[in-house]
């Protein structure tokens, strides 16, 4: 017999697990690397979890917590269930996306228990207050990723956007915070972007 | 300026990162929670990283490593780029799955820097023996997962293919090897499903 207190739990944890199902429909700019069709939410939060377990090593802080990273890039985006997906050249959009995300934020991780809708909670905020070194390195790679798909699709969402080099760098260039190497290696594949013709 | 070291490394590991992303390609049977379309592997990785991490306190284990758990549910699939998704009640298709997936872990993981292919290959073949504890939590999650979803979308894959209750309690049950908690509630989903004709 399992005691009442963990059937609640696991109501409420499965009840999390059913509500963020919903990011598999959260459509992205960015194409995937072949070009076929848009990445979605739930597929990049799993090769950003991939990527920050391989990536590690290339953190400007060496001591970093990489599960607490992994945790963030796994729930980064569920805010998107209500708040949509914002493209990171959309100016207009980024006015009031700190707002909807909050709010969304209180509505979903809630559905927790409340040890957990307070960690996560806390993880989400931190991830987006971009402080800590977990929060700075997340932060490169939810930038470098959508960079990597786009250089491999051969710049398909960059020219669709009329995207330029500058517009790339300035966008994406806190990413050094978190790791110079990855930095330097999305540089690079500006240069190469905009020698190909991804970018502008 | 980085050292030549750093580059080769990064590089190995981008190319890793860029052959993966094809299991967003690889569709599943199971549907996703309201029945719109099947779901492909990389959605289905994310999700079970994400239970991994909320579900850990009802392994049976209590002092498993998460960390570890996650690796493995993110990297459990990546062999189906080459040996493609063998679904769950396919006996023939079970005969030779596990040649076909050695022999897709050994060109995949070997993309990897040396030390990460040997660690990644060995935490996949960890996963796939399903002796130690962590490798019982993460098959518990690969079970309980596209049981869950198959429930919400109101059994529908398993309608499509004629699945007794039985069949889904056989097939699922070794579940309870990495919780006990995790697998009660599984069956309780099956008898429901049984009561409600998503499973015959």
């Amino acid at each position: 017999m399992q005691n009442n207190l963990v059937v609640e739990r696991l109501k409420s944890q499965i009840a999390f697990i059913a509500e963020v199902d919903k990011i598999k429909h959260i459509v992205r700019m960015n194409y995937l690397s072949d070009g076929s069709r848009r990445e979605n939410d739930a597929e990049h939060s799993w090769h950003l979890a991939l990527m920050a377990v391989l990536l590690a090593e290339h953190a400007n802080e060496p001591n970093l917590d990489v599960s607490k990273a992994v945790k963030m890039v796994l729930i980064h985006d569920v805010v998107e269930i209500d708040a949509g997906d914002t493209y990171a050249y959309d100016a207009k959009g980024m006015e009031d996306q700190a707002e909807r995300e909050q709010k969304a934020a209180d509505r979903i991780f809630a559905i927790l228990p409340e040890d957990q809708a307070k960690e996560f909670r806390a993880i989400w905020d931190e991830f987006e207050e971009r402080k800590t070194p977990e929060a700075k390195y997340a932060a490169a790679l939810d930038r470098l990723h959508p960079m990597l798909l786009n250089f491999l699709s051969g710049g398909k969402s960059w020219i669709d956007n009329g995207i330029t080099q500058e517009m790339a760098r300035n966008r994406n260039k806190h990413a050094a915070e978190g790791s110079e190497t990855l930095w330097n290696f999305a540089e690079h594949l500006i240069k190469e972007s905009g020698e190909n013709g991804y970018l502008k």
